[in-house]
């Protein structure tokens, strides 16, 4: 029961997050379709956000399916995870509106990048929590992508100082990585549910 | 149990889409109801995203009280089908800006077609997880419905060329479509309810 | 669990509703009480909005706690009182600025009586659809608080001809009169509770 | 069942009130690390009110773990406890304005005050109705926390007085003792959950 509190409010944050970064988005100036091509870095800026944060929902959704047990470390590196994606509307509105300026891009992908950091650490937490032999530790057994993201991450940061768009591609790169659909996890995850 | 948790963050997307859009409604300018009579092109394209959330809400609500089993592409229809869902309040505060202008309005009615038509891909895709015996795809088996809101849609967005303002009565036509009590659902499902 | 999934998305949308209303608080001009002072208004009104919306949560909650059945009509009728309800934000914004001012009393006093009424054809449909000998229909068996209510609704809009804060005095009795502690559906609903 | 709605609603709120606070942080002027850093004061208000936040959710969500019955006066303590709550993101973007100033340091230290309060209130209040040898009485047996709390948050509000920037070190003061793990609950909680 516990756990299903935790995850009730994580859906709530992140349903909010990815909802209200709408009102970033502001009404074009005019009638025109000029008016809607002017905002078009905005727009572009909103749906990777838009689905960066639903990639994190999914996957938190598939990591506590299989979560049997949660303390409070658990508990405070979840607020943490959520803390950092909280920042995730104010830096798409920030580089929304400078797509190719050095510190908004680098702002961005630093936030992605703790994003990606706090999620990695609640992570081992729960295999912590739930022991090496648990569903969790199996299903978290791969640790490829995770190692692929933040590679690419970092790496796109630090090309971000020669070209600062290096930083989006970085981006996304990672949701092309996350978006196709995760087989193994999907295996084990309808299996684990037709039981 | 999965199956909630998705209904749940369907629940909370939805709820903060419809209740955000009022913050769009721009408080009148002045005490009088001149000021309120100003702003009507706003409040009444409101009104009709409003219900036009509620009744997808509803219908997402009927379609899977009946849905037993869902799987990683259901979850992936549904976050695209809240995507084009997000966008709605972004087109109402367009569109109530400018009600007969040409471009604001095609954007408005195709954002309605995109949610359309990523709801009927939702509704396939849960049909095929589910069988072809299952309880949902009977449900649905009628298509009529589904049929006439498309056709009404794509017409209107045709005469939107003529007149911008046909895309908003083909919008009111689609909401008088699915306002009505959904007399075979409703049978459905109080008794799948009652048993 | 139909009835539960209504009750969530009920939750969510008031939630939301007690809470984007402090966004219409803008921040006070200076950084002195003074400034402060001069808001007063709204932060006033802000209070009556916020509890108007936590007394309707909370009888949403009794009523819908002895509910045992539910309908289509039901939902449309719950969306309808949803939709007055999301109306509040909106007239607390305007009538914040102009709290002695004809037209935006009026307003508020009139979206107030309409959440009153749909709430009111809400429960009825909801005995109807239990029955008459159901705990929903003993429970709100004593009409006496919603008959007060209404008169004292529209009676406060007649007043407001007069004088316009009167609309908003006629709030203030109503918010007293169901601020009390419900003794009668406490009693029954603590019963329920313990068997 | 009426606990559970109870605290999903609380979750609601305060995931809102979490969230829209990113609201209040305006985009940086400009695409240089001077705007982001002209802003340093918001940010820095914006991580102590989102912690503060994300500490009594997690307070809250252990203490109803534990409680077995609720009742009206629970529910309107509850009310109350979420306004003074939402007016965090208020005070927030007050004080993030204007840090070093008196009126708004006193402003959000007092609206803490209230928080703290209103929650004590509550706690009270369950231990009540739950009895005095109820799980939930044992839990909160040990009140040294809780009046740490106070003395630190009242005397924080006099020696702003002397210089307001006092007010939001004693704010700290708390996070920090609420942040470390709470090591007794965690073990009674943990037991209970492994029960």
């Amino acid at each position: 029961m516990s756990k299903s509190r935790l995850e009730a409010f994580t859906d709530a944050i992140i349903a909010i997050l990815m909802t209200i970064m709408v009102l970033g988005l502001s009404i074009p100036g005019g009638d025109t379709w000029a008016g809607l091509w002017a905002i078009r870095n905005k727009i572009f800026i909103y749906v990777i956000s838009y689905f960066f944060l639903g990639i994190y929902w999914n996957n938190h959704h598939h990591m506590f399916q299989v979560a049997d047990k949660i303390n409070g470390k658990v508990m405070w590196l979840n607020t943490l995870f959520l803390f950092f994606l909280s920042l995730i509307p104010f830096a798409t509105a920030w580089v929304g509106e400078h797509l190719s300026s050095f510190a908004p891009e680098i702002f961005y992908g630093t936030i992605v990048l703790l994003c990606d950091l706090s999620y990695a650490f609640l992570a081992k937490q729960l295999i912590k929590v739930n022991g090496e032999n648990s569903k969790i530790a199996k299903l978290l057994s791969d640790k490829k992508k995770t190692v692929y993201t933040l590679i690419i991450n970092v790496l796109s940061l630090f090309l971000g100082f020669i070209n600062p768009i290096f930083v989006m591609i970085g981006v996304l790169l990672m949701l092309g990585l996350w978006i196709v659909p995760y087989s193994d996890v999907e295996r084990e995850y309808m299996n684990s549910g037709s039981k």
